[in-house]
């Protein structure tokens, strides 16, 4: 008897964007562990009597519980139960899906991935703009704004992150973004380069702001600790009409 | 009376992988337009009596139609009818949104945008792997490999792009490969860096082939004109076991 672990995105956390298999696995599982982020509406697909269980960490927080899910996703599934192991967003971008399927694998269990929609197309889309453009745009690139410390990186390729010929979305870099930015514009990009900031995507509290690089590094500068779940766009972006 | 486009993104031609939205949104429709590539079963997914337009261009092909298809676009809104502009993948990434959303926009015509599973999440998560890694691999970037023209683009960041410490997804990047990564090469990106070849994402004939650069770039020198979707990933590739 041979459980089976589906990695499932979730999406942004509004179910309308979750796909239709990550919906048909959230339906069949026995077991379901999820993050804060991957809360709310979209576990109200799970059948009644399946298991959920709250696995999850903010960005910025320890995050000592990361061997804590691996086991708990093997155990489950070692009892025979179909489990999904749902993250929000699309599970390959940011979703520190590796170790857990490290774990799974040398376990012996069999997993599948259902990939999803990344917060990245999702505040493009609620902006009403792409996310690349042909001629200004060709490049798009997803960095972290935080690392495990929750500080900015200290080794990250500046030249390629202030190219102005690229669109650059920042995931999880709502509280370093001012120092994200001081460096970017050190580096020679201008000051008012389109920068948007996407929070809350998805949900009914969604806010969605444009202005520059200087002007989200000042907006964000006083934001303290606010932790809504975030999104920032900068470079060649469109305009837009929304 | 004023018609409305909704611009859905259809995934890699999967229905499973398609969004509940943007099912909804094709179920709905009075008019749906279409290219080649998200043809096949996703329309399946529109009502019976919807008027299916087939508008598409594949990479490499003359594209004199994007003002044809804007028209389109814009006559069909005007008569009131509910039109979905179905792109494959995500429609922000790579889709040539911009003009038709301007054309749009300027007719005085609503318009959503709703976002779907881009190609890289699909290969990635049909080889088993994430796109970014937590401690090697923190910067992902998604570019084309062919201009208008069809050729490889003259002007891209090859610094940005020849950094092994990110992953790096190439769109309609199969023709222009061999010539990508003789570039890459001589910017310093060493021959042996992981590479992966996905070929018709989500379709029966599915393919993956996993290489390195100097690898791939040998059997796709002889590839001639096939014309099979494919996205190709290298860089930091994690392991995968598939």
């Amino acid at each position: 008897m041979s459980g089976f672990v589906s990695f499932v995105s979730a999406g942004p956390g509004d179910p309308e964007l979750l796909t239709v298999k990550g919906a048909a696995r959230l339906c069949e599982a026995d077991v379901v562990l999820y993050d804060d982020l991957a809360a709310g509406p979209v576990l109200d697909l799970a059948r009644a009597g399946a298991n959920l269980v709250a696995v999850g960490k903010r960005a910025g927080r320890p995050s000592s519980r990361q061997q804590h899910v691996s086991r708990l996703l093997v155990d489950y599934a070692a009892t025979g139960a179909r489990v999904v192991r749902l993250k929000s967003g699309d599970a390959g971008i940011f979703g520190r899906l590796e170790e857990e399927i490290e774990a799974v694998h040398a376990a012996g269990i069999g997993y599948e991935i259902v990939p999803g929609v990344t917060s990245a197309s999702v505040a493009a889309a609620q902006a009403g703009i792409p996310l690349t453009r042909r001629q200004t745009s060709r490049r798009v690139q997803f960095i972290t704004g935080a690392d495990v410390s929750g500080g900015l990186p200290a080794d990250m390729n500046w030249s390629a992150l202030a190219d102005p010929e690229a669109t650059t979305v920042v995931y999880m870099g709502r509280r370093t973004f001012p120092a994200l930015a001081a460096k970017l514009i050190a580096q020679g990009l201008a000051p008012t380069t389109p920068a948007l900031l996407a929070e809350s995507l998805g949900h009914p509290e969604q806010r969605i702001v444009r202005t520059t690089i200087a002007g989200l590094a000042e907006l964000l500068a006083d934001a303290g600790t606010a932790t809504a779940a975030s999104v920032i766009l900068f470079g060649a972006l469109a305009p837009g009409h929304g």
